[in-house]
C-alpha cells in the first residue's frame, strides 16, 4: 500500500455564499470495503452555484467540502472491496467513479427497485470536512456501501468528467424514455452539459434533427459539434413565440416529438410542452427550483402528450455513460467539454467563472499537483 | 331490408344554451358502406352540458342533433359493409357501436399510427341535422368509413351504453399505462362515469388498494360496488391538505402509485399530482377545460414522476370494453351506472338532471318506442 | 431475547436418492445482520422432487438441509437488522419470508440490475447441515446479506406458504410482461402451483377468458375457484392436437393472446408456441429440465410472436405477492393450495406424496410442536 | 396528365423455376386513388429467389409479374389521392414508394392495430400480369387502397431502394424492440441486405460494440463502413463453437445483449440463442423456412431471456427508414448496397448473380430507358 498521508488540503466552504478556503482536514482511517483516492479532477456543476449560495432544496450544515463530481485514483483500498460493479478488479491506481451511497435495505431501494429515490441516500460533496467526502480537495474519502467503477483506460481525464454528473443524469433520463422512436425529432432546452449530452445522446440513439435551445455562443457551437442540426440562441430569439416558430418550421409544421428540458428555468416547462407535436414527449432533467410556473393540464390530454422527469442515477449509469464514451472515441471531441483547468487553490475563481457564463465546465486539475506527503 | 321511413324525430339544439327542440328531419339515402341504424339507447355524457352551453374548445355551428354515446339497432347495411372491425359478420337487426369516423390516411392515423389524434376525425353528435349523426334521435346515420362493433348478444343495453364514452376513454387511457404494477395503490379523481370505470379497472388489472375522491354519495356508494375500496367524500373532506393526509394514511405513508384524473376540474391537477408516491405516474382522463393552474415542476424530477394525458379511442377500445364487461357479468353490477331513462322528448329533463348532479348517467331510452312508420 | 436452544432438529438429505433423516443439528451463533427463526412452515416444492433425485442443474454435495419454501417467526435479530425491505420494524415473534442472498455489488446486480440473475446468489434449502440453512427443520438460519419481508398479519401461514416460490416466481414473470391487455384470452399449461398462481394472477390483471391446461382433476377444480374459466383435463384430451382444437374454440378461432408455461415438461414448449394467435406472447415460468424440442423459428417471425423466460425472483416480489394476497382476502380460497400437512418426522412421506401427485402442496407444519428448549 | 401508354414490357414468371419473359402486358385503366407509376428501380431481394423457385409458404398461380422493392415515378394519380401518408401532397412526376395493401377492416388491422399481420393483405409481386403489380416491369399500378410515401428529393434510388423490402423490415423490427439500451452490445447474423441495416441501425440506436456474422467478404467489408465494430466470416469460422468463442471474447466474456437474426438459415436460430448473454434478447428478422430445429426451452428460463419475432412492415416504418437514411446522408455510403445494375431485359441475369452470391442488392434500373410511347 502507498504512503498515506496524515491531511490533505481540501476547499472548505465555510458559510453559505462566502469564498471557499484552503484547509488542512485530516484523512480518516480506512474502513473496511471504503476506498481512499486521490482526486484527480473535480469538475465544477451548475448545481454547485445554488449549492455555494445555499439555495438548493437540502442544506447541509456548514462548513463542509463541496464537489459532487470527481475522478479519484485509488491510494488505497478497505478490506473486501475488490472489485468494481462491472466486476473488474480494483487496484491501487486505478481511476474510479462513484455514486452516491444508497442503502439498497429500504421500500424504495428494493421494492420499489429505484435506488436513485433512496431515502437513505448518503451523497458526496454535503460532509463535514472530518469525513472528507468531498470533491475540492487533494484527497477524497469513499464510504463502504460506495457502488463504483473503474474508468477506462483510454479515457482522459477530461473526456470522462462529464460522467461523474451531467451525462449520467441524461443516461437515467433516456433510459427511462426506453428508446427514441427513429428519424423523430428532439429539441433540447438548455446548453449547458446536461443539454450538450442530451443533445449528443439524442443523436446516437436513432433522432431524427436535434435542435438546440439555449446560450452562449459557444456552448452551442459545441452542441454542433456534438450532433445538433441545428441550434437556437436565445440571446437572438429572445420571445418564445419566436423560438416556437423557428422550432415549428426545423420540424415540418409538427414541432418535436420529444423535448428534454436541461435548463433549469422554470418558465421552459410550459415553453416546453407547448412546442410539442401530438403525442410527444417531454423529459425533465433541468428542474430543481421551488417556483411555481403556471401551465394548462388540458394540453396533456387533448394532445396525447406524456411529460417525464428524472432525477438522480446510479452507478449502472455511469457505466453506460463511460462505455458509451469509449466506444465512441474520436467521433467527437469529448474532451472539450472542460473549457478551462483551474488548480485547487483557485476554486473560489472556478466557481466565479462558471457563475459568469464564460466556461461550460471549469474543472479543478490536480494530476500535476506534488504529494502533500 | 326493413322498410325505412322518410323521416324520423330528433332533438335539435337550435343554439347554444337554449333547450333541445324535436322536431322532424329527414332520413338520409344509404351510401355504400354505411349504415342507418334504429337509436336503441343514448347516454347523456358530462360533456353534454359542456356542449350544450357552448363551453367545449370545439364549437360546432349549431343548429345540430347532440348526443355521441349511443347503441344502435341495424336498420340498413350499405353496399359493402358485411362485418364489425372484430370480423363478426353485421345484419339488419343487430346492435352495434361506432367510434368518431378518422381517416386512415394522414400522418396522425398511419406516420404515427395514432388514429385517435386524426387530424380529419369526424365526430359524432356535431353535425347539421340533416346529416342525421346525431343520438338524440329516432335513426341515426353512420358514415361509410366509420368503424363500427357489434355488441355481444348477451348484454343489455344498460350494461353497455358505458362503453361508449367514458369506458372506451378510460381503456384507452389504461393502454397507454401499459398495465399497472401489481399490489400498486392507486386513486381516482372524480365518481362520475370516467372515475367510476376506472376504479373498476384499477381493481381488475391488479391494484392494491383503490380510493375515489368525489361526490355525491350515491356515485360513491356505486364506486365501492364496483371495486373501490375506499371513498372521500369531498363534500366532506373539502379541503385538499385533508385529503392528502386521508390518503396518505390509506396507502402506507407513501401516496398512491397512480392517480387517475377523472374530475375535468383544473385544481384536481396540481392536488394529485401533489398527492403522487416517489415514482408515481398520473393519468390525465379529465382535464379539457382551459383554465390554467400553477403548478411546481421541479416536483416531477425531484421525485421521478410520470404524468401521461390520454384523450380519444378508437374501435379497439369500444371492442375490448365491451368484452371486459361480457367477461365479468354478474360480478359487477354494471347496469346500475344508468341511473334514470327518458322519453326522448324529455331529453331536457335528462339534460337538466345531469346538470344537477342528481343522476349518474341519464340516457334516453327508445326500446319500446313505436315505429315511426 | 428467547432462550436460543444449542441444537435442533432437522431433516437431512444425506445422498441423493436417499430418504431424509432427522439429526440433530447445531444451531449456528448469530452474526450481524442475520436471524434466527424458528420453522412455521416449510412447503414441499415440485423442484424438491428433482433436487431430491439430484436432477436439477445445479447439485449441492450431500449431505444438506433441503426446504426452500418457508415462513419463519424471528427468534433473534443479529446487530443492525431492524427493518425488512418494505421499511417495516422487524421484531422478535414476527414472521418472515426471504430471498436467496443476492450479492448487490456484480455486474449482474448491479449493472444490468437483474438480482435475480446474481452470479453469486448464495440459494437456501442446499447448504451443509451446520449452516441450517434450509426449511425442513425446526429453526433456520438467514444470513446476514438476505433480504427478508415481514408476513402481514392477517393472512395464515396456509394462505401465505406459496409465494414463498410458487406464487413469487408467478409475479416477477407477469411483471416482465408489463401487463395483459385487457380482455385478451390467457392458456396456462400446468395445473400445479405455477400454474393455479398464473391463472390467478391473469384473472386478476384483466385477462379476458382464462384456460387452464392439466391434471388431475383436483388441481383443475381449484383452478377454477382461483378465477379459471375452463380447464382441459390432459387425461382426457390426450392429444395435442385435440387440445389445441379446444382452445382455438374457446378463443374465438383465433388462440390464446398470452400463453403462460408453468408445466416444466419439455413438448409443452412447442405445442404452446403453436397455439398462440397472430401477435401472441409466450411466458416461460416452468421450463428447467435440459431436454431439447424440435422447433420452427419461422413460426415466430411470420405470427409476429414474443417469447419472453423468466427465472427467480427477488424481494420485491414476495412483498407485491403478500400484499395481492392480502388485498383479496375473502374473494378466493388461498389456503386450499395446502392440500396436507405433516409433522417434520413425515417429511419423507410428504415427498412421496408429491412424487405420486396425490397433493397440490404437501407442507410441513411446525406451528403446534413443542419447543426443543 | 402525362400521355399513359396502352401496354408496356414487363418480366413474367411463367411458372416457377423457369426463366423469365419479357412481355408486352396491358396497363390497366385508372380506378379513383389507384396510381399508375414508371418502375425506376427494382431491386431483387433474397426472397425473389425462393419465390422464382417455389420455395415461399404463400405461393401464387403463375403467370405473373414479380418484383416487390420497387420506386415508382407517380405517371397518373387517380382522384381522390392528392397526398401520400405523411401529408405530402402527391403530384405526376414524384416518386414514390408503397407498402402491401392492407384492409384497415379486420379484427388484425383494427382489433389487434397490427396492419401488418392483416388477413386480407394484398401484396405485390404476386398477381396475374393483367394487374401490372409487379416491379420487374415498365409501370407499376398501384391499387387504390395501398398506403404510399413520397421519396424525399435529395435521395437518390441507389440510397433509397434498399428501404422498399429490407430496411422497413429492420425498422419494424426494431421498433419492437423499444429502444436498445446503450452500450449493449450487439451481434448481427447474416451480412445481406437485412443484416447490413440491422447493423447500421443498432450503431445508429446506441449499441456499443456491434459484430456481423456472415459472409463473403465484400459484404463484410460493407457492414465495417455501414458501423460494424467487427465482422466474422463464416468461410474462415465455419464452426458455431468457434464464433461463439469469438462473439463471447469481444462482449467481455458475456456474450451479446442483443442478437438479431438475418441469415434465414434455421440452424442460426439455435446458435444465436445459445451466445445470449443473461437477459439478453433475440431479435428474429430472417427465418421463413419451414425447417425444424431443436433448442433447449429450459435456457430461456435460465437465462431470463426475450425471443422476438418480427414478419411484415406498414408505411410508418417505410417513412421513417427514409428519413433515417435522408438525416444521415454523407455519414454512411448508403448506395453502396446496390452493387450492380441490370436493364429489365437482363433481369434473369440479375437472379442468377444474386442466387451466386456474388452481388449484395443488384437492381433493376429503368431510369434512362426511353418511354414506350
Amino acid at each position: 500500500m502507498s504512503a498515506i498521508p496524515k491531511t490533505c488540503k481540501a476547499a472548505v466552504l465555510p458559510e453559505y455564499g462566502a469564498p471557499l478556503e484552503i484547509r488542512e482536514v485530516a484523512i480518516p482511517a480506512l474502513e473496511d470495503r471504503a476506498i481512499l483516492v486521490k482526486v484527480e479532477m473535480a469538475g465544477i456543476c451548475g448545481s454547485d452555484l445554488h449549492i455555494w449560495h445555499g439555495k438548493m432544496g437540502i442544506k447541509a450544515p456548514t462548513p463542509y467540502i463541496m464537489g459532487h463530481e470527481v475522478i479519484g485514483r485509488i491510494v488505497a483500498l478497505g478490506h473486501g472491496r475488490v472489485k468494481d460493479a462491472a466486476d473488474q478488479p480494483l487496484r491501487e491506481g486505478d481511476r474510479i467513479m462513484w455514486a452516491h451511497a444508497d442503502c439498497y435495505e429500504c421500500y424504495d431501494c428494493e421494492i420499489l427497485r429505484k435506488p436513485m429515490m433512496c431515502s437513505h441516500r448518503v451523497g458526496y460533496g454535503m460532509a463535514p470536512p472530518e469525513k472528507l467526502m468531498g470533491g475540492f480537495a487533494e484527497y477524497e474519502y469513499v464510504i463502504p456501501r460506495t457502488k463504483v467503477v473503474k474508468l477506462p483506460d483510454e479515457l482522459t481525464e477530461e473526456e470522462a468528467i462529464g460522467v461523474a454528473c451531467a451525462f449520467r443524469s441524461v443516461v437515467a433520463g433516456f433510459e427511462k424514455l426506453g428508446g427514441i422512436d427513429i428519424a423523430s425529432n428532439v429539441v433540447v432546452q438548455g446548453a449547458g452539459p446536461v443539454g450538450l449530452y442530451s443533445a449528443l445522446l439524442a443523436r446516437e440513439m436513432g433522432a431524427g434533427r436535434v435542435v438546440v435551445i439555449g446560450a452562449p455562443a459557444g456552448r452551442l457551437e459545441l452542441a454542433k459539434r456534438w450532433g445538433a442540426d441545428d441550434v437556437i440562441d436565445i440571446d437572438a430569439a429572445r420571445d418564445p413565440a419566436e423560438r416556437r416558430e423557428i422550432v415549428r418550421s426545423l420540424t415540418g409544421g409538427r414541432g418535436p416529438d420529444l423535448v428534454v428540458e436541461c435548463s433549469g428555468y422554470p418558465p421552459a416547462f410550459a415553453e416546453g410542452v407547448d412546442m410539442l407535436a401530438k403525442g410527444g414527449r417531454y423529459l425533465v432533467l433541468g428542474q430543481t427550483s421551488p417556483s411555481e410556473v403556471t401551465f394548462n393540464p388540458a394540453s396533456i390530454l387533448q394532445r396525447n402528450l406524456q411529460i417525464i422527469g428524472s432525477g438522480g442515477a446510479i452507478i449502472s449509469h455511469f457505466y453506460k455513460g463511460l462505455e458509451f464514451i469509449r466506444s465512441r472515441r474520436g467521433k467527437y471531441p469529448f474532451a472539450d467539454i472542460v473549457s478551462k483547468k483551474y488548480a485547487l487553490e483557485d476554486v473560489n475563481d472556478a466557481l466565479r467563472d462558471m457563475q459568469a457564463g464564460t466556461e461550460i465546465k471549469p474543472a479543478i486539475d490536480n494530476r500535476n499537483r506534488p504529494s502533500p506527503l
